[in-house]
């Protein structure tokens, strides 16, 4: 197994391109979209461009966005220079960058915290670029940029292996884990939260079965998930959401391990939309419930869950197989894209330091009171 | 609104085919694998095209399988009649057809009890037909087969009626009430189990929006109880089954209202797979879980839940997207139709004679000690 390749958990697989990445002048992003049926990496060469990739869930995933957000003020910074911008006008053009960034999705944190750690930045290095003298400033404020991008990126690639490993102790060997959604290397710059520990826990010797969800609208558990997994030599069952309680009931389970888009100071979660029925069908079976998360997903200025924005997103993703005739009879559709689980339903939350037990808000504060550098 | 015709629940509405119909030779099934974006009556012809539509659910639905399976025990009979067979030959061929026709579908009780009640019939009437002079013992048996499965639709017919007049006392004006799968005019040979319901207590002036859970993975909610319930007037917004937990929690729901399958003993209800997680969530949100059944579908013989047979269904209907690149990659799919919600989850079940309430095997007891003619 290769360490200096997320993509590549298990050995003598094919390396995939990287989920996202950059390269000056175009985000690269491997487009989920297409997946499985198509490995195509999808360039995105303007900022729009990179939102629209970003609102389309071209790349998705909490950790993943927060990467493609800050390798997106390095774009809006090389397209500036580029134009010849002298550093005020680089400034501004990467502020209005990070400004439609955000906008793009609202649930995931990592995307909110990403952006305010560029826009950190932009703030510490501006003052010194734009008193540089002659045309220097502009390079200077790209390359700072540019680098904090880079750091993002290879954080989020170390914190998932700290995480995992973590994580990797608290299951039992030989385990059944169930997951939801896609919290994996395709989630992620690194092996991924959920799917992380996973493989942190096959790479230790541990043999793991995985029942995935196929997590509606979007089957990201059986697109995206059962794909990565099986493709790294894992065991996977696929089900359909709503068999999870038929088969927590039936066969032994040893741990349901989901990832988050957002966590509140209390432990409050919320993740994709299924996360919270799913809580609660573990909790009445006595299977642990984990989130796995590294710090990003942290939001200490929420006390609870109850005010986490919800994305609604568009009742065509429900209905585009069966719209033409229920769709102009009257039928309206719900697509709320995530839930909030109450910290209550959680057992524990595995982060990059180590793993936080009930009570969640006491643990949270006592390892995260002050989040670097800007959250 | 037109009480003789059960297709058509709301005035103004125009009529369909029946869900299940019979004449002479042909058995019709209003075809559920097309809807909605077609409107086309299946004609089986023969028995093995009546279990094949069985089968692929062309008909579904546990009452509306029960009724099919009678009439194909008629179909049968016309069969033998018109191949010129005597009493002899006749009773064969439907205790054979009988006999394919139970084997067909595994969970839902009604399918056995209906053959069992045409087994019955044979059993009454086949000795005097046999000692019948000439040529007329045939005929006879073949009328009297007719007669009973016209009857058991009838009955069907009359049942859904009664049960939604109970059940509709139940919902408040005006109410939301969530639904699963599709318990509707599409399910039975009337206006259905728990849309009956619905469709009653709108007969009777309330108010009622409706949320349907989409039901993966074949989608009757969407494609059938969502189009049902739309195309007789009702507001309808429909969900993915896992967003459930999230609206009972961001919302009012005033009921949760459902089919059933089986009904054991005491009070266990299998019914459509996602049933379970449905009750679990219910009873967390303190929100009245109901069940609505005729008698065909208690099953006294089965103390409890536990050994109700669950149909594991094919892995293409839950991969039928995305199979060509997942499941090539030792990704095992599995399809379980059906789950058991325990008894202490139902707040109540409602059926033609009245709600029964816990303790469910008790008022089952007293209600339906005795089945009639054969359960």
């Amino acid at each position: 197994m290769s360490r200096s390749d997320p993509t590549r958990v298990a050995a003598g697989r094919p390396a995939l391109p990287l989920t996202v990445d950059y390269a000056p002048g175009v985000v690269r992003l491997l487009d989920q979209t297409l997946l499985p049926e198509a490995v195509v990496v999808h360039e995105c060469s303007t900022v729009d461009e990179l939102v629209d990739a970003i609102v389309r869930l071209r790349v998705r995933g909490a950790p993943a966005i927060g990467v493609a957000a800050a390798h997106g003020a390095a774009l809006a910074a090389d397209l500036a220079l580029g134009a010849g911008c002298a550093a005020q006008a680089l400034a501004e053009q990467v502020d209005a960058a990070l400004a439609a960034l955000r906008r793009a999705r609202p649930t995931a944190v990592n995307l909110g915290w990403a952006v305010d750690r560029m826009r950190a930045v932009l703030q510490r290095e501006a003052p010194s670029a734009l008193a540089a003298a002659g045309t220097a400033g502009a390079p200077a404020l790209r390359d700072a940029l540019a680098r904090e991008a880079a750091l993002i990126q290879q954080e989020d690639q170390r914190l998932c292996r700290e995480l995992g490993a973590h994580g990797a102790e608290l299951l039992p060997d030989p385990c059944v884990v169930m997951t939801h959604c896609n919290a994996g290397v395709l989630a992620t710059a690194g092996i991924g939260t959920a799917l992380g520990v996973i493989y942190a826990a096959a790479e230790s010797g541990k043999r793991v079965e995985v029942i995935v969800r196929e997590t509606r609208p979007l089957l990201q558990g059986a697109r995206l998930t059962a794909w990565e997994l099986s493709r790294n030599g894992l065991p996977v069952t696929l089900i359909c959401d709503d068999a999870a309680g038929s088969i927590l009931r039936s066969r032994r389970v040893d741990a349901v391990l989901v990832g988050a888009d957002r966590i509140a100071a209390n432990g409050d979660v919320a993740n994709k939309i299924g996360t919270y029925a799913l809580a609660v069908l573990a909790a009445r079976h006595g299977v642990p419930f984990y989130v796995a998360a590294p710090y990003s997903t942290l939001d200490l200025s929420l006390p609870d869950g109850s005010t986490i924005p919800i994305e609604e997103r568009s009742p065509a993703e429900v209905s585009a197989h069966w719209a033409q005739a229920s769709g102009s009879s009257g039928v309206r559709v719900a697509n709320p894209a995530f839930d909030v689980t109450p910290a209550e339903l959680v057992t524990a939350i595995i982060t990059e330091r180590g793993v936080l037990r009930a009570p969640l808000g006491e643990a949270i504060r006592r390892h995260y009171g002050r989040l670097p550098p800007s959250g």
